[in-house]
C-alpha cells in the first residue's frame, strides 16, 4: 500500500491537474487522483499504487461522486490486474469500499467482466481488457454528462417560465464527479451557455462543505453567477420564491425510483414540495440499480462522529470532548416527491418504477447479479 | 469605548462565570459579559465600561439569544445614565444593535421609562432607578425561564405519547441566552429532570455553531442524553421516526403568531409538518411584538458572508476568494406551521393572534409606542 499525497505542481491552474488518470511508471502503473479534500486550498494529487491504497482514497472521500466513484473502481480492478493480485478479490473490495453508491459497484463489476472474459490464461490480455473496459466507462460518462446537460435543459425550459433559472444545488456534481462535466452541475452549466442560468444557489454541504469548496470552485472557475449559503438558509429562499428549481445528482436510484444522495437532498425535496417548486435528480443509468426495490432497502453509510465535532481537516473542536454525533453520509428521498430524474438517456417526469426501468435497459449491456 | 476579552480564569469551571453580571469598579460601573463566541474552547469575559463596548459586544455575537439580550440592552441604558451619557440617544443605539430581536428594544424601553420617570433633574436617582429595572427584568427572566419550564412540560407529555421525548431543537436557548434555564432548552431540562428525556438532538446550527458549541455544552454540564448533528441531517431523524416534537426559541413574534427564529427553524417547521410532528416555540412574552402584524413584517439581519466562506472564528477560507454568501441570521415560521407558543403565561395551541395577545397583555406593565 503505497497512498502518497505529494505531488503539487503550485504552477498549474484549477484545471491543470485531472480528477483522474492511468499513469504507466517504471515500477508499474498507477492511478493518479487529485486529492478532493484538499480542495480548493491546494491541488494536490494521491498516487495509488495499489488497491489498497485506491480504497483508502474512496473512503477518505479524497476521491468521490457516484460517477467517478465507478470508473475508480474500474481503474482499481485494472490496477489489480496489472499488478497480478487476486482481481476477484480486489474487485470485491473495491466493490464496498463505500456502501451507498452503486456505481463502485457497477464499475468494479464491468472490468472483472472484462477481465474474465478475456480468460484468465493470459493474464497479460485480461488485464488489457480490465483497463480497456475503465477506459470505455471514463469515455462513456464524458458523453453521458453531455447529454444528461442537454436533456436537463430541455425538461428545465419546459417546466420553468422565461426570464432565468435560479437553480438550487446541494453537494458537488461536476467536473470533479465525472468524466465530463458532472450530473446536476452539468445541466446548470448547459443553462449558464445558453444565457438561461439567472443564479446558482449552492448549499455547502456540511459537513465535509463539499458545496463550498468544490461547487463554489467549479461555478467560479465557469464564470456562473453563484451565491453560497449553509445548507439550513436554503428554507428562507424558498419562502422568498427565489428558487425556480432544485437539481441534485445521487449515490444511488432504487427500482422505484427512491435517491440516495448526500445527506441534505431529503429536506429540500421537502421544501421544494411545500413551496411547489421542482426537484430533479440528474445521474447516469449507472446509479441506477434494479436489485433495490426501494428507499429502505438502500444501505446508508454513517460516518465517523469527528467529522461533525471538528473542523474539516481535523481542525479544533467545535463541540465539548466527548459529544456523539449523528453522522450519515446521504438521506433517502423517496420517489413521490422527485419531480423528474434525468438521465443520459432521458428523463422520467413524472417518476414510476416502469419509465425508469426503462431507461436503464436502454443503456445496460452488463446485467448485474 | 473599552471592549476588552481579558479577563480569563481558567481554574473557574465552566459554571464559574455568570452569563451576564453588572460590576462596582473604581472608575465607575461595568457591565461584564461572558464572551460566548470564545465557547466552549475558552471561558473569556467582555468588560464594557461604555455604550459602544456593550454594541460591539451584542454585533459580535459575544452576548447573544433573545431574553438576555433584553437584559443586556436595560443594562446598557443604566450604564449610560451611570456615566453621564446622553441616555436617549444610548438607548436608542442599544435598542438598533440588532435589528430582529425585540426583546433588546424592550429591555432598553423598560429601562429608559424608569429612567425618565425618575426624573432628569436628579442624575443619580434616574441612573438607579434605571438599574433597578434592568435587575428586575433580570430577575424575572429567571422566574419567566422556570414557568415556561413547566407549562412546556405539561404540553409535551399532554401532545407525546409515553416512552420519553426525543427532543429536536435548533440554536442555542439555554442558560446562556437568559436570567435563568433559559426557552426552549429550560422545556427539554425539566423533561430531563422528570425522566422523560429520551435524547436531545442538537442541531449544530450554521453558520456560527450555537448548537455545537453551546446546546452541546450546557447538554453535557446538565448530564442530558444528547446527541450532535448537522442541520441537513435532521430531515433523516425525521423520516426514521425519531423526533417526537420540535423545541425551538424565538427571537420576535408577531401579533399573528409568525416566528422570527435562528436560520433554520423554518426548515425545522416545514419538515415537522411533513412528519406530523409538534413544532413548539418557547420564548417569554417579552418576544411578542404587538406591533409587528406578521411575518413579512419582521426585518431580518442580514450578516457578513465571512460567517459562512471562513472557518467560525476567521479562520482559513472554506470556499473560494471572491465567493459571495447569502447570510441572513434568521427566518420567519408562519403561524400556520406552529403548532404551540409556550410562553411565562401559558400556551397558546393552536396559534392564534387573539389568544396570543390575550398572553401578552397579561404579563405587560409597560405598553411600547
Amino acid at each position: 500500500m503505497a497512498d502518497h499525497y505529494a505531488r503539487q505542481r503550485a504552477g498549474d491552474g484549477p484545471s491543470g491537474l485531472p480528477v483522474l488518470r492511468w499513469e504507466e511508471s517504471a515500477d508499474g502503473p498507477l492511478l493518479v487522483l487529485l486529492d478532493q479534500t484538499r480542495l480548493p486550498g491546494e491541488e494536490a494529487e494521491a498516487v495509488c499504487a495499489d488497491v489498497p491504497a485506491v480504497v483508502a482514497a474512496i473512503q477518505s472521500l479524497a476521491v468521490r461522486g457516484a460517477p467517478l466513484l465507478g470508473i475508480t473502481g474500474a481503474y482499481g480492478v485494472a490496477l489489480a490486474a496489472y499488478r497480478g493480485d487476486d482481481v476477484e478479490a480486489a474487485a470485491s473490495r473495491l466493490a464496498q469500499a463505500r456502501p451507498t453508491a452503486v456505481n463502485l459497484r457497477y464499475g468494479t463489476g464491468l472490468a472483472l467482466a472484462a477481465y474474465r472474459s478475456a480468460g484468465a490464461g493470459d493474464p497479460g490480455h485480461a488485464a488489457r481488457a480490465a483497463l480497456a473496459a475503465a477506459r470505455e466507462l471514463h469515455r462513456e460518462d464524458a458523453a453521458a454528462s453531455a447529454r444528461m446537460a442537454d436533456h436537463g435543459l430541455v425538461l428545465l425550459d419546459e417546466l420553468l417560465s422565461g426570464g432565468g433559472h435560479r437553480i438550487l444545488t446541494h453537494c458537488n456534481t461536476g467536473t470533479l464527479v465525472s468524466g465530463g462535466e458532472g450530473t446536476a452541475f452539468a445541466v446548470a452549466l448547459a443553462a449558464h451557455r445558453a444565457g438561461r442560468l439567472r443564479r446558482l444557489w449552492v448549499d455547502e454541504t456540511r459537513p465535509l462543505l463539499q458545496g463550498a469548496r468544490l461547487t463554489a470552485w467549479e461555478a467560479a472557475r465557469s464564470g456562473m453567477p453563484y451565491t453560497l449559503l449553509t445548507d439550513n438558509a436554503a428554507g428562507s429562499l424558498f419562502a422568498a420564491g427565489e428558487v425556480d428549481a432544485v437539481l441534485i445528482g445521487a449515490d444511488r436510484i432504487a427500482a422505484n425510483g427512491a435517491v440516495a444522495n448526500k445527506v441534505g437532498s431529503y429536506p429540500l425535496a421537502v421544501l421544494a414540495r411545500y413551496h411547489h417548486v421542482p426537484f430533479i435528480v440528474v445521474a447516469p443509468t449507472t446509479t441506477i440499480d434494479p436489485t433495490t426495490p426501494d428507499g429502505p432497502a438502500i444501505e446508508v453509510e454513517q460516518r465517523a462522529a469527528d467529522e461533525v465535532t471538528r473542523f474539516p481537516g481535523g481542525g479544533r473542536p467545535l463541540a465539548p470532548e466527548g459529544t456523539t454525533a449523528y453522522n450519515p453520509a446521504f438521506d433517502v428521498t423517496p420517489p413521490e416527491l422527485v419531480t423528474a430524474i434525468v438521465t443520459e438517456e432521458g428523463a422520467v417526469c413524472p417518476v414510476t418504477g416502469d419509465g425508469l426501468m426503462e431507461l436503464w435497459r436502454r443503456s445496460h449491456r452488463v446485467v448485474e447479479g
